[in-house]
């Protein structure tokens, strides 16, 4: 006899500042995050489970932050995320030589469907990452993606727009929100449009002694 | 010999949403925080503070969010507050027969400069409240406040226009703001044009049982 779960929807690692931006304006090849800089990051640069990842060391905090922080991995299938945190590009390619920010082996090592309006061939990386590139719904890629995770969860990997879309639509599970003690003034907000979110979740909050503080908000049972 | 400190201009228990809202739309004589209604100030309504002074007898939490909350009380000479603190009306006075929400002993106990288009004489109330009406800018009723305070600190008593206005002067010496878990949509709201604001405070963050946060933000010192 086996037991199964539900496959979850999560978020997690999802920074903002206080006034909820979590990107700012002009993104670039040089500003992943426009004006933010690494403002929204610091804190997740200084946890072992990063300074591990990029080969920095053994150091590192191992408190609340890296505990929250390594959660993201675990019983992870496969990851959505919009086009914008695949790359700066606009509209139409203009060639298909981008692979993504992050090298020839990315974090992921999982299918990764990236939502966007120009479709292109997938992108096979090395450790198992495979960019797809839908031009779907939430529901309809989220539906792709659960096949695609083998029975894992998906993970909702940003930008903004994306988590909002699937927030709106009521397709998640899991938000981890970390709040970062700096005022962007501009950029792309979290919580536009979501009005009453808070009546659909259980939230759990805790601060950091780097500053920063985890919110956890999880799926009420019905 | 005497020792003498500098006049602090302090915000306190000024509370706004996850979105960064500090009212609701929509405020009317029934609804001074507009579609917000309570749930802004339930963490308040719950400290033995605000029980006791509210005459609802002696329960009521004592630990962090009390400790919190009366903080806004010692050492305040004066209050400066905005129009819609004081009240719902809009415009030039219909009459003036409006005295506050806060009945004939209102909890502040010290003079109250109400910034207003529409200046009107002042109102002297129960407990040692006075109301007065000014059309000024933050720098020159601030002057004014200084002087009233009596060598005590100034509270910016809000609502979010007045204390963003204060900040964006760069007047302010204190600001504990807190964060309630809910996302409110549409209101007013405190960050807007504050970008940068981190920059000018040491910022402390503490997480309550209750679900709240503090942010004590504090002039740094050059």
């Amino acid at each position: 006899m086996t037991t199964s779960r539900d496959q979850l929807v999560r978020v997690h690692n999802f920074c903002i500042s206080l006034d909820g931006f979590a990107t700012g304006e002009g993104q670039s090849m040089d500003a992943p995050f426009g004006h933010a800089g690494h403002r929204l990051h610091e804190w997740f640069f200084e946890t072992a489970m990063t300074r591990e990842q990029l080969g920095l060391g053994t150091g590192g905090g191992r408190g609340v932050d890296n505990a929250m922080a390594e959660a993201w991995s675990p019983g992870i299938g496969v990851e959505i995320m919009g086009r914008n945190k695949f790359g700066p590009q606009r509209g139409p390619w203009e060639d298909e030589s981008w692979r993504g920010w992050w090298g020839e082996n990315p974090p992921f090592h999982t299918p990764v469907f990236v939502l966007t309006h120009h479709v292109r061939p997938s992108v096979e990386m090395e450790g198992g990452t495979v960019f797809h590139f839908r031009d779907a719904s939430p529901q309809d890629v989220l539906a792709e993606a659960k096949k695609a995770a083998n029975g894992l969860d998906v993970r909702i990997g940003g930008g903004p727009t994306v988590v909002r879309d699937f927030l709106a639509a009521d397709l998640v599970d899991l938000l981890h929100v970390v709040v970062v003690p700096i005022v962007l003034g501009r950029g792309v907000r979290l919580w536009d449009g979501l009005e009453g979110l808070d009546e659909r979740f259980d939230i759990e909050t805790v601060s950091s002694p780097s500053g920063v503080v985890h919110q956890t908000f999880t799926r009420k049972t019905s």
